[in-house]
């Protein structure tokens, strides 16, 4: 395992902040994520008003804001505490995951998101495409303006497999012959390369070493894939629970994710023609995605899909054993949990 | 008037080439142009084959090249014979000039690009909002390995710009009440800055100082302005001549462009419930085109809207005046007459 001479060396205090003091932590997080907004809301000001109108429409309508937090909690995690560009670059990052949310809910024809109409039913698809492409353009000149060559490569190249992993995703569609090494291709480069951006950006800023950076960005890829993995698994989790969340999306579009994959692995010949019907000619009725939550559940396929996700985040809890000992460090190890038992 | 030190010294002597030697240039930007083709094509290889097929086929649909052309030009102008970050960056911008096309063309609902079917109309809609985002990032990771802050500011701003003037267009859809203040700032956001960042990059990697830069960069806006003037006009211009491309695509969307706003404020009460009805109800029948089209010849827009574009190209060609005298330069200036007198 990898030793860090700086360990507990440059653990920061903050406020007189203690070890396990995880209220005030979270308060501190709590306050930079507003910051975080703020920084957006100050920086998506135009001349056209429908731009600010329906980005903060949708910064408003919640979320979890993963991505600035992974940001936040590792800058702090190695000692920075002397600037704001955890703020600027989380907010960059942000901006990003907000102009592909507007992009996929056009692509995915969603109508609900966080409990809420998609912009796309409000304002139309082509104000979603439009203010889509305003926001990853301002994310790009947050980034430029920040100035530093390692976000840049990180980042460009992150928007790069983003849209790369989006593509692919839309060639596979209706397509039930998938390897699990392509859908974690698609997986990966979707989510966890942004997640592991966003990690490896609060590396950055906190001037860690390159061999660091690396454990961070696995440690972001790791949950961005088990954070995905439950993305798909929810999708076919009975509605009751999950207040503001549709399910069945991805049935309806015949997208294979990993419960359609596992399921149909297991499927005896009817069940197979079911889903070929179903996924790959979209010939589909009402009481299909019922039938298609049978068959998941039949064989178990939910709690397979959690129980990977599970696997990936006790992956990135081992290295977080690998890096400094503090209240951050123990705050990314909450926030692993949280990924991975989510139910909303 | 500016006189600049290095007028004529630094003017470039590249296979013995001759002033006035047209041809020779010619052929020297067309080597370039394919040069910046290549490079796109060898840049937009992924493991996802929808992404090449796509680019390529806009690609391949020809296109007139203006905007690398500006970039090649300009950079030659001042002596850049010692690289290729011409080309490079010339690739770039085409990368974000194709990128906009696609989401254009899927806001727009268009057809017919260039003479060919749009290629949201043979891959869908989806395809072309993703593959544009593609791009977008192909771009931005280009200009990030060039790694320069002049053109990573200079092309961040104006994607900025491009994608907050597309906005403005879709805000001020179905109004004729727009003034020309407001035409304008449409028009440079969305075209005339990307013509303008096109002229300043070349000068910018010839190493052109601050203040030629500033001039380069107005001599693209103004030719930029004349393009979209041109193209608005030439929405309403009998498609006899015009082979490949479709008329009143403009006039079927609602979009109040230059001869439409010219003709409403000639219009008589009769003639201004027409384009009452037509633009902003948008209810037309299959004869109100040739009626718009009447009514804009009746009051001879076209001829003002032409008349318009050629004073900004005059203008672009007045500042050619203030830069270094070569063969680049007269062939700028042959550009400004193109961009002027151009019927496709």
């Amino acid at each position: 395992m990898l030793k860090f001479s700086y360990r507990n060396k440059k653990e920061p205090v903050v406020d007189g902040l203690k070890e396990k003091d995880f209220q005030t932590v979270d308060s501190l997080v709590n306050r930079d994520l507003k910051e975080v907004n703020n920084f957006i809301i100050a920086n998506i000001k135009s001349e056209v008003p429908l731009i600010p109108v329906l980005s903060e429409y949708l910064l408003k309508s919640g979320g979890k804001r993963i991505r600035p937090r992974l940001t936040i909690l590792f800058s702090k995690l190695f000692g920075y505490n002397y600037g704001k560009r955890h703020i600027q670059l989380s907010a960059c990052i942000e901006c990003i995951h907000m102009a592909s949310l507007l992009h996929d809910d056009v692509v995915d024809e969603s109508a609900v998101r966080r409990g809420r109409k998609t912009a796309n039913r409000i304002w139309g698809n082509k104000a979603s495409v439009l203010v889509g492409d305003y926001l990853f353009s301002k994310a790009f000149q947050i980034m430029v303006k920040d100035n530093d060559a390692k976000v840049l490569d990180a980042l460009s190249e992150t928007t790069r497999s983003l849209a790369q992993g989006e593509v692919l995703q839309l060639s596979l569609i209706n397509n039930l012959d998938i390897s699990e090494e392509k859908y974690f291709k698609v997986i990966e480069d979707k989510t966890a390369k942004l997640f592991a951006a966003s990690a490896m950006v609060g590396g950055i800023v906190a001037k860690a070493d390159t061999k660091t950076l690396q454990k961070i960005s696995e440690y972001g890829k790791y949950i961005g894939i088990a954070y995905q993995l439950l993305d798909d698994a929810l999708d076919y989790e009975s509605s009751s629970k999950r207040i503001g969340k549709k399910v069945g999306d991805d049935f309806k579009e015949g997208k294979a994710t990993m419960p359609i994959l596992l399921a149909f692995s297991k499927s005896n010949s009817e069940e197979k023609e079911f889903w070929i019907k179903a996924i790959e000619k979209l010939k589909q009725n009402k009481k299909d995605f019922a039938i298609a939550q049978k068959i998941i559940k039949k064989y178990d396929c939910l709690s397979l899909t959690r129980a990977l996700a599970e696997k990936y985040c006790q992956k990135a809890k081992l290295i977080m054993k690998d890096l400094p000992e503090n209240t951050y460090n123990n705050q990314l190890i909450k926030l692993t949990s949280f990924v991975s038992e989510r139910s909303n």
